[in-house]
């Protein structure tokens, strides 16, 4: 009945079927359907955290469908196997990916060795992270051993991103232009190696993109991150042309490396599992709140009084936890 | 009995007192305390919302108090009265504030028409922040007219000051060093003004400094964050020389006119009003999932079994959930 043996089972046409299933599964929101896939993750965990974990994220134009491409059939020729997920914040709204279109990677979207699945809709940001990050479980459990979570740069997708993986890859373009845009919203920070793509379109613009992120990067480390034995990085490549691609995946394994032998790529992964767990909890009692009956008839009203200035804030906040649970401080 | 009456009513001894009594009240922890509290502030709030709220951060050393002091002082002599609220989010930490030492402004702080208010202590930044907040409303029930909150460039304690002030200034050394790191912090993008002080020490550094942040504002500006009507302005000034403090003030009185005309400042009010509360309910819902007998006796399990891979993060919080309330999702 589980899907998990067919899931953990030999590669092949069963095994794709038994992902599908078990990825529809956990997106599922019905409430059976959720006891279901609780069960079938936790059956699969054992199985899971083998694969290098890769986030990916940039600004649409930047190239990423083109370089995952080019970088997924490069693994592949050397032995890997390559998942890609998508978290597309777009879908969140539209409640359909505008990155769902799997011609998009033409060629690693039908290769055996390949599975990609584009971005789970509707809900919040955080449902829909939930959701890739159990997808990636099954992957792994399946012996995909390079799964790729890749974003579009909007929203607070990146932080979720580089919450799920073991490496956190921005990719830019080479006029230095959103630079500034990237370290304002924090992404800048989160990147273990920045990727400047189309390099080959001007090389002069490349190269003075590189010196100044590289710079901007040492300021960030400097200001006192720790980075666990590692400086971020800045490659120039051309997904395109297929140049400094085997580079890019040199600085990657370099990056595992140093990771794994100082025992941090594990600490890593416990922070994250940690910080999912509580992010989930705070999720799951907001909604609670907000579905509470007391909650719903009484929040019209002290929204009104707040905002006409007729009751404190803090009042009002103090109110409404009592209302929907009268032990609340 | 109501403190309300006393801080209404007629400026002198009395009312410093009462001013005093009703802030150490809604300092306290006590349950009682609380609750007389919030009847307090519901009774003073229809005469709150007539000051000019301002807040000002700047890193330790940029000469925020001698600036305080000089801007206090030029405004006391136009006839307003000042108050002066501090938020250090050490004071979360150390259960004392490290700004707590009235002597920082020796003749403001001795002023019949200045009141200042060094951080509350303990608890969360949330917590103290809170307080804060609730002590801006006792001062401008109390006629102060122009309150200013203060706060160091520690943690999140800018993004507090600037949800519960009209207008948020941030002040900068004239070496552009920590431009990078507001910009990167998000800081520099919630200013409404930029003060660079001690001006007069390097003036070439001081022009430089104005020329860059300025770009630097632009960017975020066309970047499309809506600034309402206004543009951001930096200007240069020394707080120890009392050069510069006219104009600043003339600056601040611009953006408050072109705010106040357009209906914006009340708009801000309002949302900022509806934000601190909804941020209070999350705080009061986190504080009383934690504190749940049923929580706290299988957190410490389900923590370890997620951290060591035994169990899927996503199910943990799904089962903590459902052990604090049953009808959780």
């Amino acid at each position: 009945m589980s899907l998990a043996p067919l899931v953990i089972g030999p590669a092949g046409a069963a095994q794709r079927r038994a992902i599908a299933k078990a990825i529809t599964l956990l997106e599922s929101t019905r409430a059976d359907h959720r006891a279901q896939a609780d069960q079938l993750l936790t059956e699969l965990l054992p199985h899971t955290g083998k694969s290098f974990r890769l986030g990916i994220s940039g600004v649409p134009g930047v190239g990423k469908s083109t370089f995952i491409e080019a970088l997924g059939l490069c693994l592949i020729a050397q032995g890997h196997r390559v998942a890609v997920l998508t978290i597309d914040p777009s879908s969140t709204v539209s409640g359909g990916s505008i990155l769902g279109d799997k011609t998009r990677m033409e060629q690693l979207s039908v290769h055996p060795q390949a599975y990609i699945r584009p971005s789970p809709s509707g809900g919040t940001l955080g449902g829909v992270a939930e959701k890739t990050r159990e997808a990636m479980l099954v992957c792994e459990a399946a012996g995909y051993d390079v799964v790729i979570i890749e974003t579009v740069g909007v929203g607070q997708s990146e932080t979720a991103v580089a919450g799920m993986t073991d490496m956190f890859v921005l990719m830019q373009l080479p006029n230095a232009g959103d630079d500034l845009q990237a370290i304002k919203k924090g992404v800048m920070e989160l990147a273990d190696l920045v990727v400047i793509n189309k390099a080959d379109i001007d090389a002069d613009a490349a190269t003075r993109a590189q010196a100044q992120i590289t710079s901007a990067l040492r300021l960030f480390t400097q200001q006192g991150r720790e980075r666990g034995g590692w400086t971020p990085q800045v490659v120039q490549l051309s997904a395109l042309k297929q140049v400094g691609v085997d580079a890019f995946w040199q600085a990657v394994s370099k990056f595992r490396e140093v990771r794994t032998s100082e025992g941090r790529l594990q600490q890593r992964r416990q922070h994250q599992a940690l910080a999912w767990m509580h992010e989930r909890i705070e999720a799951g009692l907001k909604q609670a709140f907000r579905s509470h009956p007391q909650v719903r008839a009484l929040l019209p009203q002290l929204t009104a009084d707040v905002e006409q200035g007729r009751l404190p804030a803090s009042t009002a906040a103090r109110q409404l936890l009592a209302a929907w649970h009268p032990n609340t401080p």
